[in-house]
């Protein structure tokens, strides 16, 4: 006779992205699935002077525990570089160190979430989540979004008309699944609006910095005159996701809340990282490594569009992304990219259907195309495979 | 106007021990607070060596994603060794890392716990355990217990009597904050009573291998027939806390769910400091260092209970535990910890009162007192102190 287990696990669900990144594994595969960092461009050298001289000066400290807040000189760091980079006016006691974003958004669900409650979310939206709020029992109303972000008459409806509504979550630059990014005047009006219905809103920021033309934009924390935003940042894609270490700025009584839930819920980050990331951003040029990433990702943008200009038939439309690592196709409304992906499997392709990204209504005919994680011949090669397999599937 | 909040955020307090701790960071305090294993014995070259090694033979892995379950060669190392020290009979499919116990005791929450659900509990028990659970919006039932563990008879009544009882938490090996260690009988027993009323239990055992004296215990995991005890363990103690790493390992498919409820919470623990802990077991020797903590901290405790046999007035009782990192203190029944403590701290000596230990009924004359952190002289010094306050308290 089996346990019984607490509700909400009837409805978490094995990750079709990490079903699917089993597979892929094999390296004959060519894979725009799963949002791998291209691990030819981690610092590996410049991190092990920084790890070794961590715990020659500060062994004791590196290994021991800590705060739940996290090592405050990375918070102090980490508020510099917002204020620079997305234009915040924050402090170190604005800043919990987390592990990855991932842990922002289970945090948030913590924090915000009652059975029974709404999230407010972009359509479709980041598909973990949806796992980490569903755990607590809420529901999602996907608020209809276009190329410059959510509708705002939409999402001022359902402001109006949703009972229990706790959280609007939204990934306002280069967007998982889409690689959309919000328009500056969505970005102000969503912040006046969460302040006018007094709900909060999480901005999930984990590819800003990784722009590939146009002018960056200020972040939706930047217009929170009310105290109602909070901004989930990551090392993961400008630095390594080994490492586990991202944050959530907000205003500092609330960011006391995030602090008491983590404290639960792991007691702290690894204290070693988190210092051999502050040492990291002392003695090397962040901005000059981001650039890097930025030469090689933008050129593997250019020749996945590239590619996808030449080989797609008509009917197939997709995203020219400005930034980030994904770009998102729909096919004629009839197909099931479901369909073209086990097709395409056979032609040792991999992407991931864009079904699961949608948190009440999916679209079978769209997918996500990641192109950050493999080299310009692949790339071209997998997209002449993959037009074959949809020309085939039209035809057929 | 503050955020509308989730219920759960209304019983979630900051914990007396950290703040507490806060004030002991001034090194002119003598401090039994806190759970803080030694710094001197941090294996710090050893693992500079390993870290090194990692990344320079297998950086890239080292710093990108991995899977939820964990390094699977760290898995394996972990499976060996508890069925060499803890007599269990279990496989790397048994084992999911996690970032240190704490997080075992959170997924454990997610994984069984519905609002209005029932943890059973030593009386007293880990404080953090209880935020950990309280966050799912459960009660707690305290089991008497004695030297020995809980009382049988109490907790199969409490099975008998609670409807959703779901989760049985001990900690059977120099249990935090007594520092008192089960007996094999109730050890026994506990799993059988498990399965008999089909409740989960939740072992959590991250001192057992630091025993000073007296032959090693069997788990209660190791006389698990029916597949319903989840056994945590951690390398804070053993090795260091500052890399947050631990485990939990249960039944395969019982794992599955803690794997499911891992990925919505954080994705996966750091792949750099797991790889490292598993060359840390490929190229030295834990057991040896082991032996070097055991020996210090046999030392230390050797030296508290002779300080404390020597200064304490009559009246006042205290365990003499086998190993671990704790002793528990009775002063007469009208006495209040917390009072001696605001005196004490004058004395600059901090400990812990052992009033909030209690989920339900707090026993206000009792205290903890940590030995693993403090050269003897330090401790000497402290117990004649805390003495002092504590006779002119029973005096006055």
């Amino acid at each position: 006779m089996a346990l019984s287990l607490a509700r909400r696990m009837d409805k978490l669900k094995s990750s079709e992205i990490r079903e699917i990144l089993k597979v892929t594994q094999q390296p004959d595969i060519i894979s725009f699935a799963g949002g791998l960092p291209a691990p030819e461009l981690f610092p590996i050298e410049e991190l092990s002077v920084c790890q070794s001289r961590v715990l020659k000066e500060s062994g004791a400290q590196a290994l021991q525990y800590s705060t739940t807040e996290g090592y405050w000189p990375l918070r102090e760091r980490i508020a510099t570089r917002m204020n620079k980079t997305v234009g915040t006016n924050i402090t170190m006691g604005n800043v919990l160190i987390t592990h990855g974003s991932q842990q922002v958004l289970d945090l948030a669900g913590k924090v915000f979430l009652d059975e029974g409650d709404v999230v407010l979310c972009e359509s479709p939206t980041y598909l973990a989540a949806l796992s980490a709020f569903k755990s607590y029992g809420c529901s999602f109303k996907e608020i209809i979004t276009d190329e410059h972000g959510m509708l705002m008459d939409d999402l001022q409806d359902a402001l109006e008309t949703t009972p229990n509504c706790k959280l609007i979550y939204v990934i306002p630059d280069f967007q998982n699944p889409t690689g959309k990014t919000w328009s500056i005047e969505r970005r102000q009006k969503l912040a006046a609006l969460a302040a006018q219905y007094n709900v909060a809103v999480l901005e999930d920021n984990p590819y800003g910095e990784l722009r590939y033309e146009g002018e960056p934009l200020p972040s939706v924390k930047s217009f929170d005159t009310h105290d109602v935003v909070l901004y989930a940042g990551s090392f993961s894609k400008i630095l390594c996701p080994g490492y586990r270490l991202g944050w959530v700025a907000g205003e500092k009584e609330l960011i006391k809340k995030f602090v008491l839930a983590k404290q639960g819920t792991d007691l702290q980050c690894n204290t070693l990282c988190q210092m051999v990331i502050c040492d990291f951003l002392n003695n090397y040029d962040m901005d000059k490594h981001i650039a890097t990433i930025k030469e090689t990702y933008g050129k593997r943008r250019d020749c996945l569009l590239a590619s996808l200009d030449a080989h797609m038939p008509q009917g197939v439309t997709y995203v020219r992304p400005k930034g980030g690592l994904f770009s998102w196709m729909e096919l004629p409304e009839h197909m099931d990219a479901t369909a073209i992906l086990k097709k395409s499997l056979e032609q040792k392709v991999a992407f991931v259907p864009g079904e699961s990204f949608f948190p009440v209504s999916g679209k079978k005919n769209t997918l996500r195309l990641n192109f950050s994680s493999m080299p310009e011949t692949r790339i071209i090669d997998g997209v002449q495979r993959l037009a074959a397999v949809i020309r085939d599937a039209m035809e057929g």
